[in-house]
């Protein structure tokens, strides 16, 4: 039968490194405006603790995330072998726009899929090029989206990305601001008969109280002008919400497939903090009455950082690519994508590699 | 056979109407930064005459672009019947999220649609809520989202809004500025057996040179800070483009329909530019050999201006519940809807009332 196929993945993480210690002369605030009295290093200890996250990357000040979302979309269509003018859809997954580096504006027209096509010369008309906003479960968003138009029969092969750059958007008086980071993720996606592909899909919106845990809102010191907005986050709110939700949300995606848990090979979750990731994966385990296998989620967290829709499509490509030791992906591997964020949103994809 | 079907639509119409004459005191710059010799009376003349508009809408400063578009949708709801609660998906067309009144920040985190969401109080978490970004073609592309997701078994019931507030991202300096207006237009779109629904759909985008026909850029005069960027336009263009493609797309998406051109009853076209408008339904008839037909066009840019995505849904909603003596829709009646925007983007769906 006719399925939704990966053909191609590439990545761009941007050159520069910024680590841990690099925020050792931050002065952090806390939510009611206080200086936060412990020390830097037993912040960026206690961070580094529960994130993982030991380094990100920034993009480069002439470099806006359309820049990054065109690099990482050129490296998946030479991956692929598409030629770039029969793709009937780009579809970018996005939640900031271009933003340029020192300016608090984000700049959405034209959309940035638009500012992609451009940049990878493409000229075929037919070639449909939108964005997608859905927090940082977007690029799975948009590979459903694609999904549906093929399914549809009014696509058979698109340009899924996800790209951010959160270095622009971060109050760097919050210690939140040190998860997030800069990259894109791309891969084409083709329709047709093949034994591997998408096999199932789900997604979840919850949007009471839930719309205020990732927001945008001032900062609680005094150095920026009034009324400036920076990505904010209720980080117990977020964790506990994804620990009660994304589990369950991930079973059922799984069990529509009809396959047993044993069968699944590896998980690709968006990396926003590993100790929350290892929680969800245990979750998600426990709901089958199992432990969580060895080497079942491969984690980019560490080096990467947080880069919103952008982490699952990188993380994917590292894998994929073999440049991780510790995990390899065989033909017939089942896999299954996982998101939270913004929103709330939840949902997963479960792929047969 | 099961079509998209709209069960309901509604619009929000802000209640502050500014007048051509309210802008008789602004002081406009040409692009290369001079004051235009012009008097202002006769640059509002001319602008009056060309683009057919004589007064927009902003809205009040409380209100952002979702409560605008929380308010449309409360009103397509009421129209269609539907439980909320039973919507599969809550889709906002949108370019510039939502922007504070007296701020230049766009905000998109969490989505328009989450917090449309949120405002009408659905509780449902398979309800899934995104935001679409394609320039002022969004609507019509979000209705061919959801279309997309219907056929391929995804969802059945779907809420698509288009909304904007383009007066907050106005150069006041810009004679283009008088073009813009707030609002929001929302249809309820349901997949059923019914003879009644989307017939065909199409769309194209042109993202050479085009990607800088419309865009963000600096003002020309001085007054604002540097770095602040704003709505821009290349009207000539924009203009050349759209009467270059936008019949040919048009005649595309129609003739997929296999009816004769004598069936078309209505079109509802962005309203952009009144003459341009005029000019483009011109050129689809003519590549049948054809005059326009008397009442094909109803218009609603002379009193609501564009209101980018809100303009169809808005216009739709006003046919609909015969608002308009000189329109009125009749069961069985096809329809068109056609777009041209940012990106540059162009789309059209054909529809039986």
């Amino acid at each position: 039968m006719n399925r939704s196929v990966i053909t191609g993945s590439g990545a761009e993480i941007p050159a520069e490194i910024v680590k841990n210690t690099d925020f050792i002369n931050e002065q952090f605030y806390s939510d009611d405006g206080k200086l936060i009295p412990t020390s830097n290093p037993v912040i960026i200890q206690k961070f580094a603790k529960i994130t993982g996250i030991e380094e990100r990357r920034y993009a480069p000040p002439q470099s806006n995330s359309s820049d990054l979302a065109a690099a990482s979309a050129k490296k998946a269509i030479e991956d692929s072998g598409v030629d770039p003018e029969t793709l009937d859809l780009i579809i970018v997954a996005q939640n900031y726009g271009d933003v340029a580096y020192n300016s608090v504006q984000v700049d959405t027209v034209p959309s940035l899929a638009s500012r992609v096509k451009r940049s990878l010369g493409i000229s075929n008309p037919s070639c449909i090029a939108f964005d997608t906003l859905f927090g940082c479960p977007g690029w799975i968003l948009a590979i459903m989206q694609a999904d549906a138009f093929f399914k549809a029969g009014m696509a058979k092969k698109a340009l899924v990305i996800g790209t951010e750059t959160l270095s622009r958007v971060i109050d760097r008086h919050d210690r939140d601001s040190m998860i997030f980071s800069d990259g894109a993720g791309a891969v084409v996606l083709e329709y047709k008969e093949s034994e591997s592909g998408i096999l199932s899909s789900g997604a979840l919106s919850h949007t009471g109280e839930e719309t205020g845990y990732l927001f945008m809102g001032e900062s609680t010191h005094s150095d920026y002008k009034p009324g400036t907005k920076f990505i904010k986050m209720k980080g117990r709110k977020v964790y506990e919400y994804a620990l009660k939700f994304v589990p369950q949300a991930m079973k059922e995606c799984f069990d529509k497939t009809g396959m047993d848990i044993s069968e699944l090979k590896k998980i690709f979750i968006h990396q926003a903090n590993e100790k929350m990731d290892e929680a969800i994966v245990a979750g998600f385990y426990k709901l089958y009455g199992k432990e969580v296998p060895k080497d079942v989620m491969p984690m980019c967290i560490q080096f990467l950082g947080n880069s919103s829709v952008a982490t699952i499509p990188t993380l994917y490509d590292i894998i994929r690519k073999d440049q991780d030791p510790d995990h390899k992906l065989e033909p017939g591997d089942v896999i299954l994508f996982a998101s939270v964020g913004a929103g709330m949103n939840i949902n997963a994809v479960c792929y047969r590699y």
